[in-house]
């Protein structure tokens, strides 16, 4: 170790190295990056998601708030991340790292993502950015072709026109649904004589002087939380999110919908938006997009579609029909950290028309001044990181066989798992994947015609002993490391009003193969006939016997 | 090169390859990690700011909408990268860049954000963070207790208590402001017996409940235009956001402010919050803090500090003072990819009471249930990167005296560059540098002549003429590329309502020097001389011999 990081005191001159780049190719910086890749290569490599170590446990290594007087050495600060984050860090590139949407990274992020962090580009104006800006730029047309479709002299003029933007990059699916929905607000209520527009006026002046009692956004009952949030957020407020009813296949139910519409703007209530489904969070079922669009259409609403995880099924040729209708949409939430697998921090919101931006634009005097070329104008995020560096390089480097070959891989794996789950006499299947999730859970057989035959009090008694176990197999599953599945909770037709608690896999990760997937179900029930569930397992005997009896 | 990678088409054997972490320390990856480090080592120590060629010329580069069909070698993208990309961006990192708030990166940085890329942890949640979760409060609580100071009980109560927050992690200052005030404007128009609160109701009904018939937030008229942005995403409305005045230090001046706040109120309008500036964008000029939080306080309004830039001034014992009432905000914004030091996309949102966020507190089925221990409910943002492990080494690699070093360093530099410029015949400090920021420009000795006793006419004649150089000369010294600083518009008192243009310098990279700064202010000195301002210099000539001969 050179001198200058032997004393880690703080001085001028140590400061001065600490900002100079190392150029010694035996220098500290270069050991430490050979030991942090050896490491990392290590923890991705391993075959366990998780340390058994509890949460509470690790806790106690993060309690102190004060911050060091003096500078400790960068070997002991990376020493101390190896050994308290790394190692206790979640292994979502693990091919049994099933039950979430963050899933592993092609190799060649991780150098590439290099050159992003250290260049330390600012991509809200292009004095902080120069090639990034038109590099962004290209990123958004080259997915809105995807989604739109439209000719080359289209993006000819459109692409590079800094008076017009194709969509809005943002650090992930929340912002871009955010921003979808608060350019749908302000096009809804919009300027009006001597009425500035919502966005200048505010929610409570926008209805009033539009005449409205209200306003609304409609989403089937499985929309993302964000919408939720985004409708708190822009002062609409969460009770003007009407959550539709979905049908068996859990896409949203058109009767009710159009019903609502109708409803609602006889009361005087302004639709600000219909947002469709492109791959729901907890069932990855798509809705019917393009009905949906006639019927934004004829209320005159935006319509949004948040196909932040199923987006990329565009890049199937084999399956892009699922999406028909998405090129109707006024808008278009994609997650570039989801399935275009960029690490995290990146999403999009395209906007059909390159001028829908203008509702949101806005201007300093330092930077982003009417007429630059700064991207900062038309984003709700100021300052931002050059993802779309890392968006550019997987569009380039997989192509779009590439991605259609992992969305295919997705889709297929997860029909042959629900047949598997169906095949299987301890397992109940209860939502099939139409992309590539599904839900499922453990139901003995016992159970199962239990239920086939039971009253409606008796179904919910043993589906809220069932709800138990799945819990406690999912969480012990969890616990013991070995591989992850999630759960959620589920309203399931033939079941009644009370929710069902399942498993959900999340089938992202090529490298998750059918052995892998066999054995998380072996691990599953191996849980339930352990020990831990014995008092579960006794109170779902006890009501079944009579049950079964009957 | 390795065969995987000689052919680059797809194939469901080369998907594997490339979502397999390569072991060989040969490897292609090894060597293109390489490559680019030599490369960025490069670009990272020249000695200029950017490349003269124009965006234009280079969007030409970027002008492609189509998304290549087959693959393209990793090899390939990464020349594309340096060539097109790497080598057209900005050097933010180099000490002549001193125009904006982007600097440089201590040089641990890069090995440590591999960590973070390479671990591609989703922080909204413990299963897919774990370790980096704890981490994250920890670091939320030291920049707590920088700014708010309370004892150890507090921390070891409210740290790593899930039930509560010291504040909010996010991609940056807009994120934070806009999250600040959500919280004041949720807090603000609670809840109250049937009324749900805005946050359910939306701003229509919550005025319309609470008795209120406008909203408003008060704020320096230098105040960041995130902040009209937020008011425009929250519907209360940019109109809503009342711009006081400031005096000749750029301070929000507090007659105004008590004047507009009792105005308001007597005309039925809810003041959701007072926003004072720690460190204003344009200037560092810093409010009065404390007078404004009595002010606050007095109308039962939220204070809010946008201490984005500022706020690590508390690092100094020596300039902390200038901050001095900032431990009595309810909520702090700061960036730390600002004076941090961390990557771009990191800023925070602190609040002084650990229960303000529940405000905004948000729950799904799937993840951030009731009770669990996920970040993701208390934040605006969803899924979101392992940033905090960045700021958390930064705060123990430099300590706080390796903090209060960049800090004092860059005050000191700046004070002494202000009378660097007010030493040098040509050139007029307009701002005084509080914190590390300047402005100035270029003034003949013959326009500073005329201006001293000329008519109002007269001098905004001259003040024209001259803004029109300041741009040419800011652009032209950009465009060459050997150094670079901002341009800003002031209002400057002694020269009536007419806003100039103005030099913008910030002084945060340790490594920009006393002969640097001599030699910006030489080259602007040449442009001024040179050709391309031939006309200009005619045309103000000729407005100042006569005012002259007066």
């Amino acid at each position: 170790m050179s001198d200058a990081h032997k004393t880690a005191e703080a001085s001028a001159e140590n400061l001065r190295r600490i900002f100079t780049v190392p150029e010694a190719p035996d220098s500290t910086l270069a050991r430490l990056e050979a030991e942090i890749a050896r490491n990392l290569q290590g923890f991705l490599n391993e075959r366990i998601v998780a340390t058994q170590r509890s949460l509470a446990d690790i806790e106690a290594d993060f309690g102190d708030a004060r911050i060091p007087e003096q500078p400790v050495f960068v070997s002991e600060q990376a020493d101390f991340l190896l050994e308290k984050v790394v190692a206790e860090s979640v292994r979502t590139a693990s091919p049994a790292f099933v039950g979430h949407m963050t899933s592993a990274l092609p190799y060649f992020m991780l150098p590439l993502a290099q050159i992003m962090i250290a260049l330390n580009q600012n991509v809200v104006k292009t004095e902080t950015s120069k090639a990034f800006t038109p590099l962004e730029r290209q990123v958004l047309g080259m997915l809105h072709r995807l989604v739109y479709g439209r000719e080359e002299p289209f993006y000819a003029q459109f692409l590079q026109d800094s008076r017009h933007a194709l969509g809005a990059f943002c650090s992930g699916g929340t912002i871009a649904n955010l921003t979808a929905l608060w350019v749908a607000r302000n096009n809804a209520l919009p300027a009006d004589g001597d009425f500035a527009g919502v966005g200048h006026e505010g929610m409570h002046r926008a209805l009033r002087h539009h005449g409205y009692d209200d306003a609304a956004i409609l989403v089937s009952r499985l929309g993302h939380y964000s919408l939720n949030k985004a409708a708190d957020v822009l002062g609409i407020g969460r009770k003007s999110v009407h959550a539709i009813e979905v049908d068996a296949r859990n896409r949203i139910d058109l009767r009710a919908l159009e019903a609502r519409c109708r409803q609602l703007r006889a009361g005087g209530v302004k639709i600000i938006a219909l947002v469709g489904i492109g791959g729901t969070t907890e069932t990855g079922n798509i809705d019917p997009l393009a009905s949906m669009a006639a019927i934004a259409r004829e209320h005159g609403a935006h319509f949004h579609v948040d196909a932040a995880w199923g987006g990329p099924t565009l890049f199937s040729a084999r399956w892009r029909h699922l999406l028909a209708g998405i090129e109707l949409a006024d808008s278009v939430t994609l997650d570039a950290h989801k399935q275009l697998y960029v690490p995290m921090g990146a999403g999009m919101a395209l906007f059909r028309d390159p001028a829908a931006v203008r509702a949101i634009e806005h201007h300093a005097r330092y930077i982003i001044r009417e007429g630059s070329r700064d991207l900062g104008s038309k984003t709700l995020e100021g300052s931002r990181p050059g993802m779309a560096m890392l968006v550019h390089s997987g569009l380039r480097i997989l192509g779009r066989r590439g991605y259609e070959l992992l969305i295919d891989g997705g889709i297929d794996k997860a029909r042959w798992f629900a047949d598997e789950i169906a095949a299987t006499p301890d397992f109940e299947l209860t939502s099939a994947p139409e992309l590539n999730i599904l839900t499922y859970r453990y139901v003995p057989t016992a159970a199962r015609q239990a239920l086939a035959g039971a009253d409606a009090g008796t179904v919910a008694r043993i589906n809220g002993l069932l709800n138990g176990i799945t819990r406690d197999i999912q969480r012990l599953q969890r616990d013991a490391g070995k591989s992850f599945v999630s759960r959620t909770q589920l309203g399931i037709a033939r079941y009644g009003d009370e929710a069902i608690d399942v498993f959900r896999v999340v089938l992202a990760n090529p490298l998750t193969d059918r052995q892998l997937l066999r054995e998380v179900l072996r691990e599953q029930r191996e849980i339930a006939a352990s020990a831990a569930l014995a008092a579960q397992r006794a109170q779902l005997d006890a009501v079944l016997a009579p049950a079964v009896a009957v």
